[in-house]
Formats: structure tokens, C-alpha cells, sequence
């Protein structure tokens, strides 16, 4: 059986998005990871602060590896998502991702997407299907 | 007062994400729009589908551009997205966003996003605060 | 294979909380279905308005009927609500659930909770796990 | 300015629905609080489990009790609940809120319905918006 680090690295490996928003991955255990990103230009709105598309591709990741970890492909059903703060230009951001709830076929996880100075930028909750395939 | 495409306008200009994913506005009434976008290979994920983030940032900027419309400026307060069907590279989506309520402090709208063949690739609802600042 | 009304027949007989709140079908296909409720004293909530756990539970119900008709077991996964109207003592509620998607393993529905002057009491959006278990 | 104690009892005092439930309020700061109930057969739905919309409306009270505590009314915008255990005759819930996020118009607060085994019956999100009318 793979480890959560072969699976993530499985994962990132042909991302492209992920890559484009030079996504790192800082911590990582089954159910849980945290990951970073620097925001460049290219990623704001025109207010000229971070547009709300670039923290939920960041938390979404974040769902994404810590719920593969443990094995079993998982696939999301539901994501929400509540911008809390303005990020800006050169913020450097954080994804924490807790597991909520694993059940038999579901699995519920926050994500916490949060600054430099430890502001909370986006609170983010993710429900996916844990199917019987494994990586 | 401001037109709604003077709005939409304004608020595209200097929108750097929108113009990376070279969205384009199809239709826009007070309360709806169509958005159009076509997926490239840097808006893959490592399944070599479109990542999830494409489609809620599609998604979140049709929220935008139909619930500023009428004049007001609104904030997004929570946003959740459900992905249907995966969306490949080249695939054309369109972002159709309609009105379910508007009150006097909040308004709530869901978000079609279908394929070129009309399937549904995700389903978005957001729920914006309607402030009483004008464009 | 039975039909909608012998499902939603099977679960409404037993149903405690429904009869309490005295459900009525007024209308049932697959996918899709109307109940209506009147609201009484033990409904309100300390501001003189029903409380939003009966146009939940209505809606919910609704979800249940809705989604189970087809003939195949279905599991709430996650479901929201927003009250956008106070309701009072004496109104009529319906709760109108439409079909938003319906693919393998999930199904996502709306309903719409709206008063007797068909004004909009609620908005509801339930997402199910399709099980193979039939009725 | 009203104690936390003094709002909830002006909310719990003509609340008809809470009291059906016989909700107790076992703990209560700003921003948090515990309540419990006890299911009756009354509460159960056709599977001779709990009806989800007991669940929501103790959770929903919850998160009106921990957000209106601070001494402004707050209104709910949006609620998302996933339910993960079924719940049975007899059985006490505690539904535990704790606060997210409180900004300056908006607060985001979670609830957690256990069991008396301590298990997750039900994870419930809330967004409120903060008025400016005080109890």
C-alpha cells in the first residue's frame, strides 16, 4: 500500500493548475495537510486583491490529498466556501485541512486557508465519496 | 446611474484572473449572465481533467458580474459547488447564473456550468450581502 | 417494482415527525414532489414565527420523497437552507422539490419552501447517495 | 448590556418549538454553547430513527443562542448540515457550538450534535449576519 506521500505525489505530479499556482505541500498524515502558496498578479480580481477562485483551488487541494491519503480514491460530492478576508498581492497563504467525519463511503473535512499572520483569509468544508478503488 | 454592462465592465478591466482564463461575457441582464470559457492545458488537474478550481472560479465571477448588476455592490457571503461530470481540455464551458432570490439585504444564486454538448459539468449556488455602496 | 406512491406511502406510514407536523402529499413523480403543512403554536419559535427546524424538516421530507421515488434507497449526504421570509402561525407552506441532477450514485435537488401567497419562505438544496438497496 | 444568560432566556422563554424539544441549555459563553435533548417517539421519522430536521432545529437553535449572546441580534443567512449517524429513540444529543469566525457583519459558526457515546451524529455549518439591533 502506498504511503500519503506517494499518493500526493501521484496526485501533484501531472497537475498542472496546482503547479501553475506553485502549490507546496507542508505537512501531510492521512486525513490531514497543510499546503502553501505565494500570490503572484495573475491571481487577482479587479479590486486587485486575491480573486476567490485561487484560495478555493488551494483549499479543494487540500480536500483532495488529505482525503486520498489513506489509500481509497475519494471523489467530492460538495464544497463550500466563505471568503473571510481580503489576501493580497504577495500574501503568502496556508490551506489546513482537518478531518471532520470518515465514515464507511463519506468523508467531511474544513479546510482553514489562512495568511501570514495567521488571519483567517477562508473557511472552506468539503464532503467526498471514498470508493473502494486505491492508488 | 450605471449600466449593467458598464458594471461588469469596470469590474473585468483589471480582473487578472478572469483575463487568464480569457472568460467571456455571453449575455447579461440585472440578476443573470452567461459566461463562456474555453479549458487549456494549464487549467488541468492530475487526472487530466479540469480542476475543480476552473470551474468554481467560472462560476463565482458569473455570481459577481449578475449580482452587481443592478447598481448596488454585493459580497459574496458563501458560496458551495457541486462537481457533475468531469470536463476534459478544449471543452467550452458556459456558466449560465440565474436569480432564486433577492431581498433587501441579500440576494441567493445558483450557477449551471454546462459543456458544449449542454451537460452539466457543475451546479453552484452563492449567497451575496447587497451593500448599499454604489458602482 | 414498486410505484413513487407505494414508496413514499411506505415512508410516510411509520413516520412520527411527518404526522406531527400533519404532511400532506399534494403532488409525486420521480424526482420531484409537493407537500403542504400549516403552521400551529407549537411551531413558533421566541420571535412569533415558525421556527426554521419545521421549514427544514419540511423540506427535507420533501428531498426524501422526491429522490426515494425511483425505486432505489436513498441516503441524505448533505443538505442546506436559507430562510429568506418569516412564516406565521396559520400559513400554509409548500415544499416544491425539483430534480438538479441525477447521475449514478448522486442525485442533487432544490426546494422550494414558498407561503401561501407564494412568496419564497425558504430555499433548500439536498444532495443523496443513490444505494442499490430497492424498495 | 444584557448577560449572554438574559438574551438566551428572552429567546428561550416563548420559544414553543424549543420547548416541544425540551432543549436544555447545559453551557453558554459569547460565541459558544451547549444544548441537550432527549429523542422521544415522537421525533422519530420512518425508520424508527431520529427525523433529520430534530437534528437541524437543535442545532439551529444552537447557533442562535451562541451568535446572539455577544448582545446584537444576528439573523441566519445560510445553514449547511450533513448527517452522519443515525440517531435513536432515547438516546440524549448535545449540540456544541463554537465560533469560526466573527467578523464585523458576518459570523461563521460550527455545531457538532453527539451522542451520549460521544459520537458525530451530525456536522452543521451556520452563517449569520450581525445586526446593529441589540436585546
Amino acid at each position: 500500500m502506498k504511503t500519503p506521500h506517494e499518493i500526493v505525489q501521484l496526485m501533484l505530479a501531472a497537475d498542472a493548475f496546482s503547479q501553475w499556482m506553485k502549490i507546496e505541500v507542508e505537512s501531510l498524515t492521512r486525513g490531514s495537510c497543510t499546503l502553501a502558496c505565494t500570490i503572484n498578479a495573475e491571481m487577482l480580481n479587479g479590486f486587485h486583491i486575491l480573486h476567490g477562485g485561487i484560495s478555493y483551488s488551494l483549499a479543494d487541494s487540500a480536500l483532495a490529498f488529505a482525503s486520498n491519503s489513506y489509500g481509497n480514491q475519494c471523489v467530492s460530492i460538495e464544497t463550500s466556501i466563505s471568503h473571510t478576508k481580503p489576501a493580497r498581492l504577495g500574501d503568502t497563504l496556508r490551506a489546513i485541512c482537518t478531518e471532520l467525519h470518515r465514515g464507511k463511503t463519506i468523508g467531511i473535512y474544513e479546510v482553514k486557508v489562512i495568511n501570514q499572520a495567521q488571519q483567517l483569509v477562508a473557511l472552506f468544508k468539503g464532503t467526498v465519496h471514498i470508493s473502494e478503488k486505491v492508488w
